[in-house]
C-alpha cells in the first residue's frame, strides 16, 4: 500500500516514464513489507515548478505514501535511491529533487481499510 | 472541511463528474460534523497511474483529506462507499481504488484557521 | 524545506504566476526558519473544484507542506496571507479557499534526509 507521486517540470515520455517505473518498483523494496506487486504511481510531467524562487532548471517534487511506518535509516536509502533514478533517467539534478515521506494510518484498498 | 481528491487514469466526462460530486456529497456525511456544504472536491482524469507494475487497466487514487479526526470505523464506510461510486461510475474494480486518508491539525479558510 | 501546491480553477498566467510566486516566497518567512531559498511551490490552473456543490465560482485548494513543526499561531498569518495574495492576484474570495498544513517528519534532499 504505498504509492509514489511524482511531478517534473521537463517532458516524460512513456519509453522513460516506463524506465523509472521499472526503477522505482525495485527501489520500493527498501522498505520492508513493500513490493512493486502493492504499488501505485502517479506520474506528472511540465509541471509549473519553482525551487528557490527560480522556474529555469529541471526539478521534481515526490512524494512517497505509505501505508504504516518505517525506521528512518529506510527513508534515507529510498530517497537515495529516488534521486539517482530521476537523475538517471531525466538528468535532474539531486539539489534540485525534494523526496517527501507520508506515513498513513488509514488507507482503503478493494472496498475496505487496512 | 474536507476535501476529497480523486485521480483516475480514465475519462471523466462533465456529466459523471456531476454524478460523482453528487455521490460523494451525501458519502461524506458518513463522517460525523462533516457535509457537502463544506466539501471541496478536485478531479483529475486521464493521468498517468500505473499499479503492480502495469497501466492498462482503470485505476483511482483517491485521497480524503479532513480536518480533525474520525473513528476508523467511519473511514471504513467511506472507503466502501467511494469504491462503490468509482465502481458505478466509471467502471475501476475496486482492487485497483486505493483511497488514502489524511487528518489534518491546522485548516486555514475565509483567512484564517479552524 | 517547505512546498507550498496551489491549485485553482481559473485561469493563471505566467506573469500573475510569477507575481503569486514572488509574495508566497517573501509569506513563506512568516514560519521560523524558513525562507525562498529552500521553497518549492507547484502552480496547476483551470483545476476541476468543486465546493459546497457547485462550481461555478473561483476556488482554491492550497497544501503547505513543511519539513518539522511551527506554532499554530504562525500558521493563522500564513493562511491570512495566502488568502490575502490569492484574493488581489486572482480575484478568489477568501470563503472559496482552504489552506491546508502538513507537518512533515521525512523530507529529502539532495539524496538524503534531513
Amino acid at each position: 500500500m504505498p504509492c509514489i507521486q511524482t511531478k517534473v517540470n521537463v517532458k516524460l515520455s512513456q519509453e522513460t516514464e516506463r524506465s523509472i517505473k521499472a526503477k522505482l518498483g525495485e527501489a520500493i523494496a527498501l522498505i520492508p513489507g513493500k513490493s512493486e506487486n502493492w504499488l501505485m504511481l502517479t506520474f506528472e510531467d511540465q509541471c509549473r515548478i519553482w525551487f528557490r524562487g527560480e522556474d529555469n532548471a529541471p526539478a521534481a517534487f515526490v512524494e512517497v505514501k505509505i501505508y504504516g511506518k518505517a525506521p528512518g535509516a529506510v527513508y534515507d536509502k529510498l530517497t537515495a535511491r529516488i534521486t539517482e533514478i530521476l537523475d538517471e533517467e531525466l538528468g535532474i539534478a539531486a539539489d534540485h529533487i525534494y523526496v517527501k515521506y507520508e506515513e498513513v494510518a488509514h488507507w482503503g484498498w478493494n472496498g475496505s481499510n487496512f
